[in-house]
């Protein structure tokens, strides 16, 4: 069988995706805690300034984290519906779990955002991963769990995440009955991704 | 606050995803169960020719299912393997689906796949995206399921798919436990479905 012709190349998507980036990297950076509610889906980063042991020398110039919001039945492929306004909520999600965590600060936190309008949204999910493998934010790739919600009843089988453990807060994570992770092993992880970075 | 330049609009999107919308169409039709293995990953769709009421009227050229596989370790943005051969060990996953399900025959069903090379792997989510909307597959806009793989102890306070219940037969689906749903609700929803795709 012959799979060359099953083979697709794209140099154009590659300039794309650069150019995504690079407006991503040029769009005002907003503190996360004065963002007022706007329509939209598309791609953010968050950024951290504030003084916490376990981040030492991470720099405050690289997102910790990367995630998108598509429109809703965007899966189901119902009409999607791209003035929903799921970047906004996102962001708002993000910053009751950043509130809620013991050793966190909201007002240490800010945000680069990017709106994907009309066609752009089908690509919210590829910038998303250009994002995280660009910067690979210690949120996305080193420590899991922040983007978790609430499991729900019938679902707390689960084991907290290492997020939830480094950052102890979120209410609804007491419910959860399985080991959880060691938070030594989770710490010695980011030690090593931060020399890493600023290697 | 101005979110305009927030806002990413991009003309050269749409061109790119009918670009590649187009070169699946174009890709040879391979029958499902004589495919042999290949290194890669991308996106695919499954065509169904065979005799099965619920789906009378449903056209054979267009896909009961769409779907994508991904490099591994994609989301933690590890270094991504593009030879790993994730597409056809998921079509392999679903000839097994079919051949379990008791009213599906493996010979009735053919696929198409692109497979996504270099940076294209990029663009795999919202080519998958695209495909999907373009098609409205039944597989994925009305009947859920299909794609779920066993969920393993611990979690079979689950309920059977919609397809699991109209095609029964994946063996580990006698372990779960919740409510099924209804299957004519199901075979309704497909017969309004295809109504509206043949108007």
């Amino acid at each position: 069988m012959d799979y060359e012709a099953h083979m697709y190349y794209s140099d154009q998507l590659e300039s794309l995706l650069v150019e995504i980036v690079d407006f991503f990297e040029g769009t005002p950076k907003v503190p996360l805690n004065v963002i007022e509610g706007f329509p939209g889906v598309g791609v953010y980063g968050l950024y951290h300034s504030g003084d916490v042991k376990m981040y030492d020398g991470h720099p405050a110039s690289r997102p910790m984290y990367v995630g998108k919001a598509v429109p809703r039945g965007w899966r189901q492929a119902r009409e999607p519906d791209t003035d929903d306004p799921q970047l906004f909520i996102r962001l708002q999600e993000h910053s009751r779990s950043i509130e809620q965590a013991q050793n966190l600060q909201v007002q240490d936190f800010s945000c680069r955002f990017v709106i994907m309008v009309d066609a752009a949204a089908d690509l919210i999910a590829s910038v998303e991963n250009a994002l995280i493998r660009r910067y690979l934010t210690l949120w996305n790739t080193v420590i899991d769990g922040f983007g978790n919600h609430d499991p729900g009843s019938g679902r707390y089988d689960q084991a907290p995440s290492e997020w939830d453990i480094v950052h102890p807060g979120r209410p609804w994570v007491a419910n959860l009955r399985d080991t959880p992770p060691d938070s030594s092993i989770v710490e010695r992880k980011v030690r090593t991704h931060i020399a890493a970075l600023l290697d």
